[in-house]
């Protein structure tokens, strides 16, 4: 096992410069000291001794995550992710709840992280209301919030990290129209969320641009608020069959994530349709699942690794300046082309 | 917010009754008592303050989850499974870890549970070597090992709970069998865990039971020690494409998950072969998304649900009673048809 002493000799520098690094004490450092110190705690797989470092802060190393479900592939590579980069660069171990998309269950989950003296969480949800956020802000809890922007009025800090949404569904719906389609739908399970809105207006902002007319319409399966992510498969499968039985069906679909567009192809396919042949379909997120499956499905990407190491960042930083002013950081997603789309029927 | 008066008052029982079943004490009650104290907590929803609890046990109402990654779908879904319930029924938090089946990470999330006032901790693993596990029940950590049988020389109680690995395998190969083939393969990453050793116990057994010849072989892909769960798919496809050029391919293959089937099935795809009608595959697993995939994956039902309760319901037993005699639980797997097994192609 590693000690200070060892990461100290192999940056060649002094044992309280390591210290400074491990406590953030970014300012008393040379930037290219902070970096040969971090390089070599990397390199020797170097972990501070938890009990020493809690006497000295008087706080728990751990951070609080907040997800709809791991049951949702997106959401079990997200927390696995964040679970690593804190491990490894912080020390830090991730206390997980599964909020299922609802507010109750997520206050109570801040209620706890409270009571456990955890100082900082990462949310990962798109409630409309943020109120019951704030209300944990103001308790003490530092809160990095993911796929929404920050409310400009709110008088407490919170850091935002979210993909540029509104991109996302503008790239999908591009991507259809330059392939001939003039008939897309944006398929999402029922009910409003602030991430599904942006998606919805990135796709019909694709439409108004095009140079041709292009008819967009927003097909909502059943809820799955009741229960959760792990239905999501369930939702695109029956609407899938829907719309492969309508008469007047579009002949491009935009899917809010990969696992309901699995579903969805899977419903057309039962309805007697074939994608990409008969109807195109594009996914969001882009999970390792989507590249092996058939037809491959096309997927904007989201910069997963670049959006976890943010938000584990922003939240360890803000535990140190709990009031410093709010970040609202934007991603921004690329389309992965796989064999999902193709020209619509008419067209070939 | 519901109080232990009122579910005092629905269950028609004292409050006394009721903090009895909260605090585990079973003997003190009638089994009808208990269950009626039991639903109406569901119904109500009633969840006792921690901070009091706390108080009162001197433990920190959380339980410590290893898994391999939850970037594995079918870990994303244990894991969502445990903290639900632990979190419904008892009213605990889950610690996650994903250990990336390393043994290092493994002991170093004990050391931290125990340093953080952690009472249990469920393990999915399956790492041959249990030593660093006993270490830490020395140290007081109360232990649930999935998916590996106890240690019948261990002098520490660790409960096991795990899937008929050996009836999975047997399962699986002598549906196959059933099929008409004669050439089977068992196809996992390389190195051997308890379970995959069970499984191809198993595996071959079919054949040695079966009235005609059938020939076994175990085929290794690379290791994914380094990599972790998320690059199973990598694994199965590069597998998939080397078995799909072979001249002397096998015509049904049992993959030991479904992860890892998706990908083979990908692989097998790209170098010209089909499935079923080429190559039959069968994973182990069952997760959500193999309904949907084309072809639909044939799998090895794990009972997850059965088994997270038991894992659950062990762990927090045993936070009670440390010294119990340990448990040996193991639950029996189905085969879930669906459409990528078919007769060989020398059959039809």
């Amino acid at each position: 096992m590693a000690t200070i002493q060892d990461v100290a000799r192999l940056a060649g520098v002094s044992v309280s410069s390591v210290s400074n690094v491990l406590n953030e004490k970014r300012d008393r450092l040379r930037p290219e000291t902070f970096d040969k110190v971090l390089a070599a705690i990397e390199k020797l797989d170097y972990r501070p001794s938890r009990a020493a470092r809690q006497l000295k802060t008087g706080r728990t190393s751990m951070i609080g995550l907040l997800v709809s479900s791991t049951a949702n592939p997106f959401m079990g590579q997200i927390a696995a992710a964040i679970e690593a980069y804190a491990q490894r660069r912080y020390g830090y171990r991730v206390l997980l709840c599964n909020t299922q998309r609802d507010r109750r269950q997520e206050a109570s989950m801040f209620q706890d992280l409270v009571d456990f003296g955890v100082g900082a969480a990462i949310l990962i949800s798109s409630l409309a209301d943020e109120r019951h956020v704030e209300d944990a802000v103001r308790r003490g809890l530092a809160v990095v919030s993911y796929d929404r922007g920050g409310n400009p009025d709110s008088s407490v800090p919170i850091d935002h990290v979210q993909p540029d949404n509104i991109e996302a569904g503008r790239l999908a719906a591009a991507h259809l129209i330059q392939h001939g389609h003039r008939h897309l739908a944006f398929a999402m399970p029922a009910g409003m969320t602030i991430s599904r809105q942006a998606k919805i207006d990135g796709f019909r902002m694709a439409a108004a641009n095009a140079q041709v007319p292009v008819r967009t319409e927003v097909i909502e399966g059943r809820s799955i608020t009741m229960y959760g992510d792990s239905e999501l498969g369930k939702v695109g499968f029956e609407l899938g069959q829907k719309i492969g039985r309508s008469a007047s069906a579009p002949t491009g679909i935009v899917v809010v994530n990969d696992m309901m567009a699995f579903g969805l192809m899977a419903g057309l396919r039962d309805a007697g349709k074939r994608t990409p042949e008969d109807v195109s379909v594009i996914g969001m997120d882009d999970f390792a699942i989507s590249h092996y499956i058939w037809p491959a499905l096309t997927s904007v990407a989201m910069p997963i690794d670049d959006m976890v190491r943010t938000m584990v960042d922003c939240a360890i930083a803000r535990l140190s300046d709990p009031s410093a002013a709010a970040s609202e950081l934007v991603f921004t997603p690329t389309l992965i082309e796989r064999q999902s789309v193709a020209c619509p029927p008419g067209a070939r």
